[in-house]
């Protein structure tokens, strides 16, 4: 019952410093190196897993190859869904974190990336390609909260991840600062106003073992 | 509805021309670039994935991997399965064919590679990992025929390749020399006899498109 959270390796806009949400920009080489990395810890620490989910992203799909790869485990199952998508940032996607600080001050800064239910700026129109074609145009946001996004992420907990757990299995979480942030948010019970202290450094497996009724045992940074 | 097949790109044993069968060994680096050339050649033709397929060996776990990054199609749903791994080479896995050639003679060489029926001399016991686990250990093989191959190959396109076709979905499938040369025969109905003259190869994509009742309209070799 151990359940692996990675965030991506670092991308050409974590390099750069600015917003992407569900902009589909590559890994840096070095983010590769990381994901390869990270699934040597895997391997070190014997971890089997089960069953991977990622989002459907580039930095975490390619992400979840490597690690997959890197601890000999390429064959197992894996599930690309949007629910591990990076929060959506709205209108801030695109913009440099520094520009927007000289702009608008960095407390509006911190609020919007840190806050629980701040939200940012609304897109006026997303421009999504066709691999978000299947869902629900409702469920497709113009901007998210952090708590719109766990509102997003938690399904994918409650009907996949927990009942996988249940069953005794081990899962490979690969996804991005907030979806992940949003989920540990969850699990560990932080209230609403300590969200701002979670922070999930760019591929290093989290590791948790839960007792049979999904209480949490430990957790431990690979 | 257009089904693109692709066999792995080189591997090591390809290149030191041993038996693979299920031995899980890496592509080389050129099976790599094989496999990203193959994808440009999807992206140019703007064929558009809605499911891939793939076996569970890294081969062609990676084959398939490259092809959807360089087309831009990562986030394709993808189930690894079994069913599409190498034919089961028995107890010739492992062995140089040449070195074959000279202690069993070319003509003996030539029907277990060629012929339909022809099984290999079977292993006495497999040494499989956890990623076969959760089958019915009678679906394992000691050895395959082609035609063996082709019956556990024919429940994925029974099942799943030709349902998703017939809703209009466009697939892709990336195996091995012989679960596809297999899947080949089924789809033109080549005689037994001819199978010999079924060559699939490294890391080409083949595009069958099918009419509405699921007769091939045309192949094209992209």
């Amino acid at each position: 019952m151990q359940l692996v959270l990675i965030r991506h390796g670092e991308s050409e806009a974590n390099f750069q410093n600015y917003w992407t949400g569900w902009l589909d920009v590559p890994l840096t080489s070095k983010g590769r190196l990381q994901a390869q990395q990270a699934g040597e810890k895997i391997k070190s620490a014997k971890i089997e897993f089960d069953q991977a989910y990622t989002s459907v992203l580039q930095r975490s799909l390619i992400t979840c190859q490597k690690v997959l790869e890197s601890c000999d485990q390429l064959w197992i199952p894996t599930e690309k869904t949007w629910r591990l998508n990076e929060r959506h940032y709205g209108a801030l996607v695109g913009k440099n974190k520094d520009e927007m600080k000289r702009q608008f001050g960095a407390e509006q800064v911190k609020r919007w990336r840190r806050g629980f239910y701040q939200l940012p700026p609304f897109v006026e129109q997303n421009h999504f390609d066709r691999r978000y074609a299947h869902l629900d145009p409702s469920l497709l946001p113009k901007g998210e909260s952090l708590a719109l996004t766990l509102a997003r992420v938690l399904p994918l907990w409650q009907d996949q991840l927990a009942p996988a757990l249940v069953e005794g299995k081990n899962l490979l979480v690969v996804g991005h600062g907030n979806s992940l942030r949003a989920l540990v948010k969850y699990l560990e019970e932080i209230p609403d106003d300590d969200v701002d202290q979670i922070d999930i450094p760019n591929a290093t497996p989290v590791l948790y073992e839960f007792t049979k009724d999904l209480q949490i045992k430990h957790k431990i940074l690979l």
